[in-house]
Order: structure tokens, then sequence, then C-alpha cells
């Protein structure tokens, strides 16, 4: 008798690996204790991991998108931030981020009445929540509203509702490529109060530096303000990722304000600094 | 005719890979384009490789040590930190950094008269000053004096001559392994003048936090100032990377002392904020 096993995964000498396919040059393998969900959705191949390493994960098109040891950094990151910089952040949007762990970070704010959550997937929530509680937190605020329909198709046509969007985006493959298009800040910037602000993923400053920079210009066009600032995921290539921010009036965060009683990679100081980006980093963005 | 490969290399779908085989549980493979160099020295396994994604890479035992792409970070950090700490240094000891872009950094500061650099196997300091010009910068910078030998031999019985020390060492398995011990850094605290300090790399604070731990409370047991400081090194597992600093008088950089012309990660905001350390790492450094 033998089960058949997603396509993503491979049994050698008698351990099973997932191999990331996603680079023609880099191939990144994982050995896995177990299975612990398999499926497919209307969208994607889903599955939830236990692996050796890294514990359990979330794997999207067998690609890893978050895991039990480093989802916090990357969650604390996306969230944290924006809400220190805007003084009083009550309605939050966020888009994507079906791990649940930006909203599990966004519901430490009290501050923060209503949230907005436009997942395209839906498996991909029920199983973080039921599988990924590391990452998840098994989130269960009444304040999270799940909303499962297309994140560019939400954006359309609202206006001045939000204090605050995070777009917590996959890579700019596939589905969530329209996620990086100008159009789509566009709508971000209308669906935006006056004082709002937005914030998203913006991929790697090492192995994707001209995503990174056309998401910061597109994001400096529309908004009068705009920053970037970095954080380590380790599971993410090169480790340093960047997040960009846009903003109608607020742009300092306020140390004061973070919540970072129970965080595990932000506290005051990562907060102030994580705006002094690398020297390659600063020619990247000042270069034609 | 076939030639034979070095058995770290194999050859699968008509291209050359390196995966390394370091990790029981995580594999990386890099596709390469051509051998540079490959041969054995009375240490180690040496390698250059030109690899797709990351360009040239000195792998040692099958192992990636740097690479075109990132090692400027590595060497960066681990060497204007310590120069823009002590107000004067004159005479600095490299003891490793085979692949010669610490020294090359060091070279940057007038103020600094005399370089030893003691690495055990002259095999990697030719070949990196031959092939891996990117990191090397092909160094011929007449301060800097080549001493071949053991590290640990050499700090033996020898005191008060340096005013810098940097311990630019592989993992601690294998012939680094000595690199890691208190009586190795007692030595480095004789070596040193009244007012001298010393770096090392501590590891991975993901991977490796043990020894991140360790090497810092050894240091800090040894020297009456110590502090710890992190930079984002791609090839390096978990991305995030510690340096452990031990001084016997000056402990903050003073970013006026900053030769950040032509560094491409370096600059004085990252110098100033290099040392503001995640949340789950104070932790690690706090527990018991």
């Amino acid at each position: 008798m033998s089960l058949q096993l997603p396509h993503f995964i491979i049994k050698k000498n008698n351990s099973l690996w997932l191999t990331e396919d996603e680079r023609d040059n880099l191939k990144i393998s994982y050995r896995i204790k177990e299975i612990v969900f398999s499926g497919q959705s209307s969208f994607q191949h889903v599955m939830i991991l236990d692996s050796y390493d890294f514990g359990r994960m979330l794997v999207l098109d067998g690609i890893v998108q978050t895991t039990s040891l480093d989802g916090y950094i990357y969650n604390e990151m996306i969230t944290h931030i924006p809400l220190c910089i805007h003084p009083s952040p009550r309605k939050v949007l966020i888009i994507g981020g079906g791990d649940c762990g930006a909203a599990k970070e966004v519901c430490k704010y009290s501050s923060v009445e209503h949230i907005d959550m436009v997942e395209i997937d839906q498996l991909v929530v029920d199983v973080c929540r039921e599988h990924l509680p590391e990452v998840s937190g098994n989130l269960s605020d009444p304040r999270v509203h799940f909303i499962f329909e297309n994140g560019v198709t939400y954006v359309q046509n609202r206006e001045n509702e939000y204090d605050i969007v995070i777009v917590d985006s996959s890579d700019p493959i596939g589905p969530a490529k329209v996620l990086f298009e100008k159009s789509f800040y566009q709508n971000l910037y209308k669906i935006l109060k006056s004082d709002g602000l937005m914030v998203c993923q913006s991929q790697s400053p090492i192995f994707h530096a001209e995503i990174m920079k056309q998401t910061f210009i597109r994001i400096s066009q529309i908004f009068p303000l705009s920053n970037i600032y970095t954080a380590v995921v380790p599971t993410y290539p090169g480790g340093l990722w960047s997040f960009t921010i846009g903003s109608k009036q607020y742009i300092d965060p306020d140390p004061s304000r973070l919540v970072y009683k129970d965080t595990r990679y932000i506290n005051p100081k990562v907060l102030e600094n994580c705006f002094s980006i690398p020297q390659f980093m600063e020619q990247q963005l000042k270069s034609d």
C-alpha cells in the first residue's frame, strides 16, 4: 500500500524533501517530518509541512511562504511600523496575509476597532488557523472580518475608508502580480482617509532590486510621503527584505506607541533603525 | 574524453551543481557556470567556482565561504566597526581572512601602518588574490604582511602588540573550532595593547544561537567592555549574522571616522544602528 505524495515532495534515502523550484540557479531543499495538510484550492496548491529546521511551514505551489521559526519577523515588521507611524489607527485593511500573522499583530493595538482582511484564498486562512498556530495564533479576534475575494477588485470604487492598508502579498508572479501595479497603488491612495498610509512588502534588495526600486518609485509618485525599511527574514532568498510605505500625512514612527511586550523581533531600537538602509540600497534607489 | 569533477560537484541535466552538505535538514544547491580552480591543500579542499546567481565563490571542503555578490557585506562589517571604535588604530592583526577581503577594507584607513594577516592556508590566499578579485581586490598593499601559520599558535606568548585583532574565522567545526575557545580569547587579550580591542564573527543568531551566546559570554568575561552587532549576509544560513567585540577601553563607534567613499554596505547610519539587535537576540543573550 502506498500513499501518493504531492508532486512537490520527493522521497530520498527514506526521508521526505521539499525542493523549491522557483529559481533556475539556486535550489533549496527542506527535509520534512510530516505532510500535515495537502490540498488544491481554486487558486493554488496548499500545504502545511512540518520541517526539521523551520518547524511547520505554509507552502503554496511548492514555495515556502512562512514558517514557525521566522514567520513572526515578517509579520511584526509589516504591521508594527505603520501602526507606530499613524497616531490613532482605527480601521485597518489587510490585503492578502492569509497566514493570519499580520492580523494577529494588528490586534495587539487597542486603538484598532475594525480589521478587514481581504484574502483571495479561504483555504489558506482555514489551514493556517488550524495547523499553523505559531504564525496565525489561531486568530479569532472579533475585530477581524474575513472577506474572501480578490484584493484588486475590493479596492476599486471605494474611498476614504481606512487609516492603514497593509499589502501582505506573495511574490509578483502569478495572482499577486497585479498587487505591484501602479493602478493598484492609486486605488489604495483613494481608499485611505486623508491622513492614511499604506505599507507593502517590496521584495529582496539583493535578488529583486528592480522590483524594489520600481515599487518605491511608483508609491513615491502617488503619495506625498514615502520611505523604505528592511528586516531580515531567514527563509526568504538573501535574508534581507524590503518594505515600502506611502503616506498622506505621517511618516515618522513613534517608539512610545510600540506594543512590544510579546514581540520577538521588533523593539523600540529596531523600530527607529529599520529605516537605516545599507549603502548599496541607497545607491539602487538613487540610480537612474 | 571526460575530465574528473571534484566530488562536491555533480552534473545534472547538462548543468553543474554544487550542493552544500553541511546541514542534515537543509540543502542548498548552486548552479555553476565554471570550475575556475579546484585543488587540495594540506588543510582542505579549495575551489573557486563561477556561479549563476552569486558570481565567483570561494568554496572550502564543499561549503561556500564568500561570493562576489555579497562578500563585501561581511568584510566591511568585520572591519569598519572596530576601526571606527578605536581612535587611532595603527597595528592590526587579522586571524584567518584568507579571502583577503577584510585586509582590503582595513587598508582603507590611513592611520593603519601595519597589518599582520595570519592565515593557516596559503592556497586560499593565492587563489583568492588571483581568481576572486571582487572580494580580494587583488590585495597588494605593502602594509599587509602574510604569515602562513596557525592563528592559535601565533597568539601564544605574545603581548601588547596590536591595537585591533580581527578574527575572521570559518565555522567552529574542524580547524576553526579552537578559535572559539576561551583560552584563545585570553591570548587575544594579552596580545592587545592596553587600549586595544578585538572582534570576531559569532555565527547566526537564528541557527547557532548557543554558539553566539557562548562567544559573547566568554568575551564578556575576559574584556571589561563588550558588545554584539549584526549584518545581513545573504549566503550565510538565515541571512542574519552576529559579530562580537571585546575591548579594553573603547566601545562606541565614531561615525566621523568611517571611510565609506566606496563601501557598498556600511554607511554612517548602518554603523550607528548595527548594535540595535532584534528582541529575540536580546532575550537569547539575557537568558540563563
